[in-house]
This record gives C-alpha cells, structure tokens and sequence, in this order.
C-alpha cells in the first residue's frame, strides 16, 4: 500500500513545523516530563499491512486509552450485566468531573470518563488480587497486540497515585453509593497502572485492531471479541470517547477513537484498519492536538469516515 | 431488492404483537390525540429503490427530525460560523433542559437540542419574516423529499405555540445572553411551525437520502450539501441525535439518527440508503420505542451499522 | 436622639470620599444613568424619631426591596399556603439563576430571588386585572409609610419590560411546570412594575417600620402583619435578602435586610427601628456597596446585631 | 427562674406523645444503634441557671454540632484569614453535596457543611499531630463547658471511619484543588473523632453560653472569643446552621442554632442563654424533628426570637 504510506508522510511533512503545539499534560508529574516535540503515526490494516512515520516506535503513556482494553475485558467478564454498573452516554461534562455523579447516584456515563474507568477497574478486579488484575491486563495487551515486550512504566502508576486526589474522591463517592465492590486502594491500584502502560503507536496500532476486524485480530488470527461486541465497543468510542470533546472530533474525523493525556489517539476505521497516532500537546479538552488534526488529514484523505466518503 | 422488502416484512411481522408499546407525548395536547397503534417503515436506496412496509404512507408530525433539515438550511446560509452560535457536543441532559444554557452563558450545547434548534431557526429567520422562513424550510423539504404534497399541520403548530412554556424559557434565556438575533416570538414561530412538518415514512426516507448519497438527492439528482457535509451532518446525528438516548442508540443500532417526540426516527446508512420508522408510542428519554427497535434489527439484519459488519 | 443622628453623621463623614464607589447596575437601561455619586441614610425608631443624612430625601428606585412588600401582601392574601408555591430556603446561586428551578421543578428557593418574587406576583395577581394589583400594591406602600407621594417610575418599569429577557424566561419556565396561574406577560407586568417603586430613605425606612414594632406602624398606629408574621418576614430578610451575599450581609451587619440592584437596602433592627439606605454602585453580588459598609458601622457602633452585642 | 422550668415541663409533656418520631440515621452503623424514644432539653441562661428536662443528662453523639466549637479554634487559630479557604453563604444543596466543590472549585459554602468542617479541621491540624489536634478540641470542649467528664466515643468515630467515604471524597476533591495542606486521612481523623464527642444536654448548653454572653462564660467567666465573633458565630449558625433546612429553622424558631445527625440541636439566644435539645429522630433534611419543634414552641412562649417578640 503505497498509497498508505504516502498519506502518512504527506501528513507527517504537512504538521513538522507545528510538532510540540499544544500543551503537555501537568497535573501528573511524569508527563509532564515528556518532551512535546515528538509525533508518530501507524496504521495496521485488516490486510496485516502496517505503515508508520515518525516517532511510531517510541512507547509512551496510553493513559486513557487503556479504558478500551479493560472495557473489553470487563465485558468478557461480566457481560452486558456491566451496564448496570456503567452508563453509555455521553456526559456533557469534563472527563474527571463528579457532578454527575452525584446527580446520577454514582452511576458513571460511561465507561470512558474517569469515574467509569474505575468502576470498569473495580469488576476488572472481582476475584482478583490486584497485582493478578493488572497482570491480566498486561497480558490480554500483549495477546491482542502480539507483542510481549508491552510494559507498565511503574514511574507514572506512582506519580499517579500520590497526586490522583481526583480520582480518589470519585472512587470513594462511588464507594458511598454502593458502586464499588473492593476498596478503593485496590480498585485505584488497577486504575492506576492501566493508565500507566507504555505503547508505542505500532503496538497500539496492533492491539486495536481486532476492533476494525470484527472482533478478531486478523494477522494473528486471534479471536478476541464477537462482531457484535466489536461494534458496540467502536459505537462508545465514537460517542464517548472523547471526554467533552467527543462530537468535535466526530465532526471533523468521523471515525470511533480514544484518546489519552499522554497524547495518543487510538482510532479505528471499521472493516479497514486501527490507527495509533502520538503527539503529547494536548489541545483545551484534554485530546491531543495534533493527533486529531492528524487524524482529520487521514480520513479526509482516505474517505474511512464512518459517515461517508 | 426483494432482501430488503422482506427484511422489513420480517420486522413488522415480529413486532406486530408489540405494537402500541411506549407512551404517546401527552404534552403537546395535538400529539396525544394520536392512535398509539401504528407502524410504519420505509427504506430508501441511494440506486433508487423504495421498500416501505406497515402505516408508512400515513403523514405523522415529524418534530425533532425537522432539526436535521433546519441544521442544513442554516449551513447553507452562514457556514461554519454557525458555531459561534451552537455547539456541536451531546448535552448529558435532557432535550428540554435549561441548566446547560445558564452553565454555559446562552449557547446551546448542539443543534438537536431544543435551545440549539431554536437558535439555527433564529439563523433560519435571518432576513425574512417568520412566514416566509417557514416557506423557505417548507419548499426544502418539498425539494429534497421530491414531494409538493408536504404540508405544515397547524393546529399542531398552535398547539404547541399555547403550551410550549419550556420553550420560550430558553428562547427568552439566550436572548438574555445576546444569542437570539430576532424577537423571541418570531423565532418561536419558525420553531413551531418545523415541528409541525406532516411527513409520511415514505416522504421522509426520500427526504433525507441526500446524507446518505454524498449530499446529493440520487433520485432527482438534485445536489443539496457537499459531500463533507453530508458527513458532518451525520456525525451530528450520531453523536446528538437521541438526546439523552444518543449513546444507546448508537450501541444498539449504529447508524446516525434523528428522533422527533411524533415517534418518528430517520436513519442513515451512509453510501446506502435512509430509513424512516414510525411508531408514536415512546421510551423513557422521549425517543420511538419500537421505532429503535425496529432499527435495531435492521442494522442486525443488514450489517448497515457504521461500526462495522 | 442626638446619639443616633450623631452616629449617622459619622458614618456620613466617614464614608464621603468613597461615596461613587461600586458599579452602577447597568442591565437595565434606566437605571444605568443614574449618578453614582449619591449617599442617603434614614433611621425610623419604633419611638416614632426619624434621623436622616445625605441624600436621603431623594427618590430612587427600589427594585427588589419591594418584594418585601410584595411578600406581606401575598402573605395577607393567602396565608401560609403561599410556601406551597415558593420555598424559604437560601438558593446558593445568583439571584437571577435558572438552574434551582429546574432541579427543584419550577418552585423557586425563596421569595426573594426573581423567580420567587415572580411568583409571588402571581399570588398577588390573583383576582385581579394586572393594573389593580399595581395599584394595589401602590396603595399598600402609601399606606405603611403613611405617604400618599410615593409613585412608580414607568419608565424604569418599561425599561425592564424591554430587556428583561431573564425573568421571562424564569417566569415561562415555572409556567411549564404549573406554578404560575396568570399569563407570563400579566404576571411581569405586576412584577416590573413593582420594582419601580420609587421612594426615598425617608419614605423607606417609615414603609419598613412594621417589621420592627410587631407588626404595626407605631407612627400611625396601623395594623400590619401579627408580631409573628413580622417575625417571620425578618427571618427570610436574613437568610434571603441579599441573595448570595446573604450569609456575608448577616456576618457583617447582623441585621434583616433586603437590597434592590438601584442601591438601595431596607434593614430592620427589631424592636428598635427600620433604617434605609441608599448609594448606586454595587458590589459583586450586586448589592449597595457603600450602603452594606454605612449598615456594617451602624451595626457596630448601635450594638442592634440581632446576634448580640 | 420557674417560668422557664415550667415552659420546659410545658414542652417536655406537649411533646411526650410524639417522642420517638422521625428516623434515626442509619449511615453511620454506631448511630443506627440509638433508642429513638429519649427526649431531653437545657436551658443555660447568662444569668447562671440552668434548667433541664426529660433526658437531658444523657450523652450523646454531638455530631455535627461540633463544627461550631472547631470553627471557633480555628478562627482563634488564624483569624478572619480563615475564609480564603471556606466561604459563609448558605449552600442550597445537602450537607453532603460535592456538586458545589466542583463549581466553586474546592472552597466549601460555609464551615457548617461537612465539606467545609473538613477544611476547618485542617486548619486546626495545622503544626499538630491528628492526635493532638483531637486533644486540643477535647480540651476546648471541657474548657467552655467546665467538665472534665466529656468524652469521645471511638467507636462512633471508628463507625465514620470505616463508612464515611463521601467524606473522604469530598476530602480528596478538596485537595485536588489544592484546599487541604494534610493527608486526608488526618483531616479525616480528626473530623471523625470531633463529630464522636459525647455530651450531655447539660453539657452542651452549658459548652454554648459562650456563644450567648459576648465570648465568655458568664458562670466560670472564662473568656473565649471577642463579642463582635460571637456575634459572628452566631450570624452563621443562623444562615447555614440547619444546612438545607436553615431557612426554615430561622423561619420557624428565629434562634442562631447547629443541629448534629444525632439528633442534638445547639441554639442561642444572643444576651439571654442558651439552649441544648435532643432527640435522635430526624425530620427529612436531616434535623431532629422534636428538636426542632421543642425549640420553636420554647421561642414562641419565651420571645426569645433575635426577629422580635
């Protein structure tokens, strides 16, 4: 696919002079070490092809991206029962607030804003010593991305853990209205650590695919999730996984994605391919800036849209 | 496509037994007069074929679909700046709710809402008076449904205007942040009259084909939008299209979608065709009941889901 | 009582070089002309002495302090089932917030916020064309401060009538949920006019003598409300009377009081006297600037804190 | 005094009928425990008499009444500086609402709301060890009340410890924005143990008259604040003693007062005593609903109402 790799050069050349826009996440020490001026891209195709650019090979904090993987496993787990325990609206809020949760009785929106992810952490863990729930996770990453060299950077769960004071007051609201299940150390434990693995675009690009291919990851042929669930995963992404900034980017790249404020950008493309783009500028809502400006360039390139060529 | 006639013969069969489920909309006196017990379908390909199936030749007060066709008036008119006036974000909260406007001084959250139609309506306005606007929406809709026959129902119109307090609590509110250019009678007088489209599936389907076939009526040829905005417009549909409902819709079905309180629903399989369903009876957040259902299995029959096959 | 006026004299003095300070309300055009510069203070004891300093003959629009009267005259009307329509809680939001509203469904916090005094209005209203209760409502006024001089400013009230998009859009929304019984445009009419009151401190501080003697205007010997009515109006004047500056008004001063964004307070020291005072700027939650520091030093230097001395 | 013995007797048998009306608290297991059938009242007056009825020298959980003797300490602690961290309106939401943290962003309403006693209590941690501070407080305690015999009951505040995870959300948040300087756990540690104090309504009127006398105990004539903070104190107990019910308290009883979940009421009669009641079942915004009725047939009968006789 010639074609492929040109358009991600294209776009590579075309954002160069804007590489480091934006501003690095700060209120976790660890990333706010990250150097902005760095930016990478891949695309894995349901053909088993892959194209990258730029710094595609570099791991960097997935953060919230990871709420797709322990979405996925937590549905193995408990099913479609998980929805009582999470909404799959959009929240109209930013991604760490606890108003709604106080209206809504500590149920979350959705399992893509902060207070869902731990309720997702917290069945994620039932049966389970913490260590064995993010061993877990560790493992299903590197089994749908094929790869076992997929690490945890313990350096941010720890940052994490000492400054997350919001997360810790959503986890115990939570508590409060009976919707946590383990304490919320432990809980907070496998949320933290989640958000702590360290991909680089390649391996994100990989270990999304089995979304675009109907549940399956079709280079390794490794069946993860049924169509139908394939389908509903992207269906949250594409409403909700944006935080407050999800119908922009519907708008402008029309394509199921997560985002995270270590500056990655997980998209998928139905039935074509997943894409893992990198750039630590974050722009106002929290998604990084150039990755979805980067993202916009493809589908607009391309025509994957979701909404139509 | 004898598939899809019997696809849609397959569905009303089934949800023959369940049809009058859901509550008719009782606060708007015109609408509760309304026979609980009908269905109607009605499938539109962008090659030109019609499949309808049940009451689908029966004119129903469209409502909230209308918001599909006011949105593209008001792009046409200002462009990208309509914006500035509306936002383009799921709300969180209900169609009708004011607290949003206050928390975010007047501007509306997205054009699906009630506060967001009324402002795109107050663009509408823009250089006419409230009667020629509505004529200018309704030789639109008579355009891109290919269809003279099309009427405003008024008594709908005036029964709304007698009751809809909620309404003129936000007009006169965003008129208090300066997002109202018009007075808030005229504007509501545009507003009411949209709602009261009288459209029948069959009318309906043919009139939203153009989202589907790349902003251009494929029947009549007729090019209504550019193709990015055919796109645009349906991530709208998905992402705010359902209320509070948006994200479960887009869970079940997976096509983007425009509900109205009258029990109607249009739909959009993009590349392939528009679907109209009718059914009056509703579900809690305000949407169709068996109308998504209906969809649901549509999308389930025909892998139509934009979240892949 | 040369102790009294000596100690309105020093506050004059004292407060003279900041006499301006503050920020005229300018939301409603008539009132932003009037001139900053102004101070006016008057002390009515329930021994019949009125003291005075400054501009305190002057004639001033009272705005909200009318709801005061406007309370005992619903009160009169209904009794105490008026707190089926209107709450006697503070609201912690500002005092043209629509968002109590519709958490709490259209019954507002108290009657001291627009939206309470809206429908406060109505109760008022009731049996009445919009022009009778005006004037009753003028009457009333005349009668407690023993002054058939006192007038309403039509073009304050047409003024607010013109750009008082808020309280429409308050008054539209307690419509929609059933709690006004009158036409939106009857019910604002009675309420813009009664905040163009226009009175002066003398006037003032002898309409608002009642609340200090039990009830009775000890001047003219009329009967006003029981001691436990004049009792209860103090109460909500504490907790209510300047919206969300109430509990800081209370902590400063230590007095019932109810201020009205044309600067002017009527404070109420029980058993001894009423005191108004009046100076156009206002501070950020929008009540006299001055006038809250000129009843701060009275407080202090009176021992009347109702908290103790 | 037997008049004020006999209003008490007066009271205690009016009321006999009803004791054990309303529903203890049961969030907090220890306190779910109580015999909802005791009834008990004191009045301390400035003049040195004391005056009980029914079980008035049984101890129990104070609760939230404890706020009033912590902001006390902290305001001796740092002065009037202490409202850059905690404000002095009235909340309009419930005691233990987290909504307005999030819009005010981590500075409570007022110190009476437990996100705000949280906030006092760090305070008066400041240069202590959780321990100390505890102490401290114990100490304050007996010193106002002259009786060495006042204890905290650890299994109350062991009971909130291991349950109270709204508190340690609303801690957290709080420190997310930077508005605790200790560990959470040692804030909490001493609220959970200043909400356990045990007293006696003997006790507690006697802890109060400080409150009553302009800041000294006129029985041990120990000096505890200045008059001009008693008063102070008193304006605030007034506007946001009763959280959401503090209007109604006012409207109702017209006494400074601070209700606890154990059903204790402390409230003052600024000059003249003050008043000690309990009875553990509450009325639904969480006040002792005898308590509160005993208190307004006490300030109807007496005139003791800071509103008027």
């Amino acid at each position: 696919m010639t074609d492929l790799q040109a358009i991600l050069d294209g776009i590579y050349t075309e954002l160069s002079p804007r590489i480091g826009e934006g501003k690095v996440a700060d209120y976790i020490p660890e990333l706010a070490k990250v150097d902005p001026k760095q930016f990478g891209m891949t695309i894995a195709t349901v053909n088993g092809e892959v194209h990258s650019v730029g710094d595609a090979g570099i791991a960097f904090s997935i953060q919230s991206i990871s709420k797709v993987f322990m979405l996925t496993l937590a549905l193995g787990k408990i099913g479609e029962s998980l929805w009582k325990r999470v909404g799959r609206e959009p929240s109209g809020t930013s991604f760490n607030s606890i108003v709604q949760l106080e209206r809504e009785e500590g149920i979350p929106r959705n399992p893509f804003i902060n207070a869902g992810a731990i309720a997702v952490s917290d069945v994620v863990l039932s049966g389970h010593a913490p260590r064995e729930a993010i061993g877990e996770l560790l493992r299903f990453v590197r089994y749908v991305a094929d790869d076992e060299s997929i690490t945890i950077d313990d350096r941010v769960a720890r940052s994490e853990t000492q400054t997350g004071f919001r997360n810790f007051a959503l986890a115990n609201f939570m508590r409060a209205y009976g919707n946590l299940d383990h304490p919320v150390e432990h809980v907070l434990g496998v949320y933290f650590h989640q958000c702590a693995l360290s991909m680089s675009c390649q391996q994100l690009a990989k270990a999304g695919l089995y979304l675009a291919a109907r549940g399956s990851n079709p280079i390794t042929g490794h069946s993860v999730v049924s169509p139908k669930r394939a389908r509903r995963i992207n269906a949250l992404m594409l409403t909700c996984g944006h935080y407050d900034g999800s119908g922009d980017f519907a708008y402008h790249v029309g394509l199921p994605g997560k985002s995270g404020v270590g500056g990655g950008i997980l998209a998928v493309a139905p039935g074509i391919g997943s894409i893992a783009v990198w750039s630590p500028g974050l722009n106002k809502v929290g998604n990084s800036q150039l990755g979805a400006v980067a993202l916009e360039m493809l589908a607009a390139r391309t025509g994957w849209s979701v909404f139509g060529d």
